[in-house]
């Protein structure tokens, strides 16, 4: 590692007192654990359902088969979504076991975002592996995606329970979301200027609205009110604005042996994140100097041969002004807000315990 | 037109006395109108709730505006499904407006899938415009796509009612055959032989499975029970493959003038279509030089610079060898089907007439 990238690699989010919270990490690898085991079997039998090839290439996908078609045990992602799903069912009273037809509706549906996102997004590598468009070609990336969505609305809509047609509507309404903040997302990189309201409503769509959903889901699976949804929605909500500052920290600082990402992958794909845009907001020489060095960028054409170093000057600018620290601040901003929701929901005090240790997990997660 | 394609822009189906039914074309252009009056603006409040650009792009989809964004009166498509959808309403005894979100939510996943499948099969015109993906890019294609597919649930399932439900899982079921079917219709692109079972099945999931709900979504959200619903489908699901037979004729011997789409579309995109594999399968000479004929294109280099005259030789080959007989008699078959489907279904004999004339239209329409 060069000197001038010597900052990547630290944690994101150095410890802090807003942490005083942080869990036993056991305890939430316990969590992810649980979530992987009960919603894997069922992921795994509503992808065989679809027609050849497109079971492969989503096999593929999830890490379950490498490129060869053979057995593989790969990184299926860290399963967020899923544990909290089953939590929410136990917020609502009911078994975690209730929760699971959502877990692996919100699964599908973030993975159909992950197949078309990669593809438009050009990006090549995902979880330490190439992408299904660049390994498969695109048309398997569009169709696979389609399939896994139509997948998720089919998983919760064979329950045939009047519960089952409102989680439906709430992940619609997610999908949708994710859907308006991939658009938005496309159309900032267009642009010169992003306002941090934008970025951040961008990043409440792109990420918050599936959390919210994987957060309220399993309680209303468990039979909950949509007040109490709607509460569960709002922890969800903020802790996916929470888990995206992070997301959009590790994209530019992160270790690339952990995100299984390029270095400064987000500066390389002129992404407007959290601390870009916060960097140009703040006025000041290094906000200035940024500003001026990505408005030539939009325009150079030797962009895609920049070295390693003019990166690095970039992320130093955008830590010089601010961007950095401020992205680190505005996490635990959202994170005390999602356990604010928390503690106006009447669930099981262990069930809150569990939650708690989640987001702490998310804020501190380096991946 | 040179004398080679002198048989293109003939009827496909020729007078027969398996049409002794055919309708008063005044009644079906009205039933055809109404569908269009009733749909349309909640078709278009519906994609006016995307976030931009993808709501410009959609209207410019679905023939609204050009690529200038002017208001244009585009084609917007013969709209048999949303006319379906309404007689499917009163099928079963209900008015005809309970059907309109079922004719929205179809019409939508209609138009997602032609987003999807223009960008997988690089079709760069329809309706007589260049496709989305030519004029917006292929980002935009797979992202306004999501979103019709997306809304398309939104509108069924805002209704909140159980029926609402129980359309939304018809529609599901039936967006994943229509997956299935584009699916296998890519695959058998790379393949020497389809069998005509293989054609068949792949068309009923790619055409047949989206009529048949067409067919039935009015009834489900008229409060019919689930076997008037099937007997529906399975009048929708034979016109299905009536209709994509009549298509796959008009693929190859349509006016282009009349279907939008280029002279012998179908044979320059390697189409494993239904007169094909009849023809491959009819055994005889000119089903022996057809089939040598495709196995050297398959191979060849110089394909995409082939002439009218190379793809005139083949599909007179094709018809020599009884491809294009079979596929006008196989449509004819599917049709005097769906309409014994309807003689199961106790409803209203204007309605029955009405559909009647719909599938009667449906196998003598040149686009």
């Amino acid at each position: 590692m060069s000197s001038t990238t010597g900052t990547r690699g630290e944690s994101v989010t150095p410890a802090n007192s807003a942490f005083d919270t942080v869990a036993d990490t056991t305890d939430v690898t316990a969590l992810l654990e649980r979530g992987r085991a009960l919603s894997t079997p069922v992921l795994r039998a509503a992808v065989d359902r679809l027609a050849p090839p497109m079971d492969t290439v989503a096999a593929y996908h999830f890490g379950w088969i490498d490129a060869q078609g053979q057995p593989a045990d790969g990184d299926g992602g860290k399963a967020v979504r899923p544990a909290l799903a089953l939590l929410s069912a136990e917020a609502a009273g009911a078994a975690a076991e209730a929760g699971v037809p959502g877990a692996v509706a919100v699964e599908l549906v973030h993975n159909f975002s992950l197949l078309h996102d990669d593809l438009m997004d050009g990006d090549e590598q995902r979880r330490h592996r190439d992408t299904v468009w660049k390994v498969h070609g695109p048309a398997q990336a569009i169709l696979v995606g389609d399939a896994l969505f139509a997948l998720a609305n089919e998983v919760l809509l064979e329950l045939g329970t009047v519960e089952a047609g409102r989680a439906t509507r709430r992940l619609t309404a997610a999908s949708r979301k994710l859907i308006d903040g991939q658009a938005q997302d496309i159309s900032y990189e267009h642009r010169e200027r992003v306002t941090v309201e934008e970025c951040l409503e961008m990043e409440g769509n792109k990420t918050g609205a599936l959390l919210a959903c994987a957060c309220s889901i399993g309680a209303v699976l468990g039979g909950a009110d949509d007040r109490t949804a709607d509460t569960l929605e709002a922890y969800g909500y903020h802790l996916g604005l929470a888990f995206q500052a992070v997301d959009d920290l590790l994209g530019i600082w992160g270790d690339p042996e952990s995100t299984g990402k390029q270095t400064w992958s987000d500066l390389r794909q002129r992404k407007k994140s959290l601390p870009v845009v916060a960097a140009l907001a703040a006025g000041g020489p290094a906000s200035g100097r940024l500003g001026e060095l990505l408005a030539a960028d939009a325009k150079s054409s030797d962009f895609d041969s920049f070295s390693e170093e003019e990166f690095a000057a970039r992320a130093a600018l955008i830590e010089e002004a601010g961007g950095r620290e401020w992205t680190a601040q505005e996490a635990r901003r959202q994170h005390a807000v999602a356990i604010e929701a928390l503690h106006r929901v009447d669930m099981p005090q262990t069930v809150r315990a569990q939650l708690t240790a989640l987001a702490d997990f998310v804020v501190v997660r380096k991946r």
